[in-house]
């Protein structure tokens, strides 16, 4: 009889904001070291093709919260609230025991108008979980207050006042700029002082005080079983590293941009526009590369140095025996490649995410170390999550698969045939106005398949790359006549994407399945003579 | 200066369950007379292409009260909960002083999973509104409940009892069924019994019941503004009528089954499923359609003269004067056309409804007793309806256009290019098995024009109807090769139509297009060097 020693009591979803898939020494990048996240890894499985559902935080983290695709949560873009009516992780686990707990960032904007037409307390009880996106806010911080803003209840910048950074937003005067030579602030909003340390202790800075909070509630929580989402807001800008972080890279450590002419010259119509956006024509700028990737790497490599802390204390605690562990991102950074910053596209340095799964059961022992690329979405991590911790599936709700059937390496789990992504250009005027779009008309729908990335745009020309032929996407075959073929297979595609998206959440698929027998039972016979 | 003496102040919402719109002398009936409602058109618009969103009763309403679409709303069928996620019509009034209420039928499911998991309390303030789609349940009453089901708290059967009617189920026993020689119950729920008078006096029956209620709610309503959703169950089964309206008319009064023996032998797949449904037999042969159908026309006969008591209480009352009124119904009753009962598929009996609208401001003069064979949808009326009280729009959630304009007749006004309705047979084991389909895989999707009338369904051929050619819509067109462009064009509606659902609906337009400027008055500048 097998011995079922090791089976999965807790989860821990690490996140990191903004990582590109290809800035850890495991997935390849040849000058960043990331030991920890490689040794990591070695312990699970790293998938290669593993996509997000949203090009921008917000969109993509809700579809990671709910399961479900952007199309299906309505969250389309940042700021933009998770309805009420929307079901989360936290709703899936908490009935079974399962407490499911934040330390870090969710980006998820309350639904005030839905609380209000529901009559919620949005502090208290299920209303508060509500309104936090269905994690319990342990230690929950979002970040990121422009320069003057008064922080005030933030818990970091409390914190960092204890220690004698003091200043109405101590976030930005201390852990995100650096100080000039009379002691003046260097805003890290400003991308010119990326190369400037913080001017704060690195151990005061934001990646280890998450990580504190995250030893924290591993401490506190006892036997209940858990779900804690990590979610660091690091490497995410502003582009600003506490020593030694701000020196480990330098300008020799940058790879060039991937870009061609022809992308500047003749790109997309919304490409271009995002292309005009402030960030973008930053980052076409060699010298923005050379001061700001190096301090994104310094961070990436903070993030490495702090989880090879939380990673120790979990060994010393037992609790790398029976957790899940997953490390994954929200979306890449463009980092000037194809003429773009930021993200919001959906080139692979956007949409690529890394994820690694350690799945801490015997039954995953032969998929230790090895690499997957099987196509795969950060909305099946959610049904995994259930799968591993034993739980019912919520079919009607989740549009993802487990994953554990790639984990156990069982004959015949391959991933997924096409992955999504969606985003909407309506929030951005610089991209919009100049097409003349209304705001309902600018949803963008990316399929990608092994072979094709093809994007949807409403009343534009998509685009269109080889992935085989063209693996760094600068070739669009959007309007090229000889691809029309592929172009009308996409379209399909997406058509019969949308027909398939789970709207009725409110009945299970095994409810409708029994529904006559159930009638007849109770005596109901339409249309007798 | 025009003197707006005339401003709309309340709605009255009258709604028939199972009506067809060729069963109402104003809309062509040749033996059936229903003066009270043919007044009512000689007040209003008549429209002749009014076509519901859902074809059963479930799908449809959610659709008219929510104004969006099936596959926005996600409630696919009768008793598929309605989330507490939906806005609906007293949602949009409420919190502009007017009260929403119901008198009669609204088949609304309460989304009691959707309540634990927010915490809300079912039975009272927001919670309970949430429950009961929106509507102050003035007097709720869904009525259908089987022989032998023992009926508590349920406010019609306790009015009965206190009457004399006194069983445990005497909307079954008294209200819906005859009486043999013997004394003996002769039920409603079998067809043959349709001409026995029910064993109950007229005014104590469901539909006077009803539209007593309707005139205590309007008594007493004082001075602030309302809706009031008056819903009566009739004419929906069970087919029996209290004298005199049992024997108002006779099998000389039946018109003919439209169908074909084509229809019969090369039906489509899912048409064949529903022709196997015990109604669709029943329907099929004439016996059941003499027998029934002047009953029917009988059930008919006495809303209209409901109507006409209540119309004349609203004339004395001076509430004729600033009260929009609508008469609809939620879908119609195949009674045997198509060789099938009941309701389900797409055909023009089930799907276009009656819809009468009357607007009491001069502004609406010039259309008064006209008859408009604009397409519009049911979904409209919520729009119509915040419009005409002078309310705000909610585009993020309002599928449906404001039918004020055809009211006025404004030109340029004239109607949609396409409607569209929606189902599921995934709840019908005779039509779902046989065709081997899993539950998710059982939508249907009707898209109508001016001329063409096309149904998608997965993993099967459409069904298209030329309505100029076949207004009947005998003949099939689905799979027939000379129409393979038509269906091509049809399909690209669906896809279009599909791709502009209104998903985001916790962010309204506006908020998006003033994004940007909302962003830069914050201080926040992303990727400035």
């Amino acid at each position: 009889m097998r011995q079922d020693s090791r089976a999965v009591r807790n989860v821990l979803f690490i996140m990191c904001d903004q990582l590109r898939a290809d800035y850890l020494s495991c997935y390849g990048h040849p000058r960043l070291r990331t030991p920890n996240i490689d040794a990591l890894a070695a312990r699970g499985v790293r998938f290669t093709s593993a996509y997000v559902q949203g090009s921008v935080c917000g969109a993509s983290r809700m579809s990671t919260y709910t399961g479900r695709y952007v199309a299906s949560h309505g969250a389309i873009w940042n700021f933009v609230p998770l309805s009420v009516g929307q079901k989360t992780l936290g709703d899936h686990l908490r009935p079974h025991g399962v407490r499911c707990a934040l330390v870090g960032k969710t980006h998820v904007e309350p639904d005030v108008e839905g609380a209000r037409r529901l009559g919620l307390d949005p502090s208290h009880g299920e209303g508060r979980l509500a309104m936090e996106g269905g994690f319990e806010p342990y230690a929950r911080d979002d970040g990121i207050w422009p320069p003057g803003f008064k922080v005030s209840g933030n818990a970091y910048c409390d914190w960092l006042r204890a220690r004698g950074y003091v200043s109405d937003n101590p976030w930005h005067d201390f852990a995100n700029s650096g100080r000039g030579p009379d002691g003046e602030i260097l805003s890290g909003w400003e991308m010119r002082w990326a190369r400037e340390p913080a001017a704060i202790e690195a151990s005061h800075s934001e990646t280890p005080y998450t990580t504190d909070r995250a030893i924290d509630f591993m401490r506190e929580a006892g036997d209940r079983p858990w779900l804690l989402h990590l979610s660091y807001i690091k490497p995410h800008w502003p582009y600003v590293a506490p020593a030694p972080y701000h020196a480990l890279y330098g300008p020799g450590d940058v790879l060039p941009a991937v870009r061609s002419e022809e992308e500047r010259s003749a790109s997309h119509p919304v490409m271009q526009g995002f292309q005009r956006d402030t960030a973008s024509r930053s980052f076409s700028r060699d010298e923005v590369r050379a001061t700001v990737i190096p301090t994104y790497m310094g961070l990436v490599r903070q993030v490495d140095d702090e989880l090879g802390r939380l990673f120790a204390f979990m060994r010393d605690q037992g609790l790398d025996r029976d957790t899940l562990l997953v490390f994954t991102s929200d979306h890449g950074d463009y980092l000037g490649d194809h003429w773009l910053g930021e993200k919001e596209m959906f080139h692979d340095p956007i949409v690529r995410v890394p994820l690694i799964v350690v799945d801490p059961r015997e039954e995953a022992d032969a998929t230790r170390g090895s690499t997957s690329d099987a196509l795969v979405e950060c909305i099946d991590l959610a049904p995994t999550f259930l799968d591993a911790l034993g739980l019912p599936p919520a079919p009607q709700w989740l549009e993802g698969e487990s994953m554990v059937p790639l984990l156990h390496g069982q004959p015949g789990a391959h991933g997924k045939d096409m992955v999504v992504c969606e985003n909407s250009y309506a929030f951005r005027d610089e991209v919009r106005l100049p097409l003349g779009q209304p705001v309902e008309r600018c949803h963008m729908t990316m399929l990608r398949t092994r072979r094709w990335k093809f994007v949807h745009f409403e009343d534009l020309p998509p685009q269109l790359f080889d992935l085989e032929q063209d693996p760094q996407e600068l070739c669009d075959l959007g309007r090229d006549p000889a691809y029309a073929a592929v172009r009308e297979e996409m379209l399909a595609r997406l058509f019969d994407w949308l027909r398939a998206r789970k709207r009725a959440t409110t009945i299970a698929p095994s409810a409708i399945e029994s529904w006559n027998a159930r009638e007849r039972k109770a005596g109901i016979l339409i249309g007798a003579w």
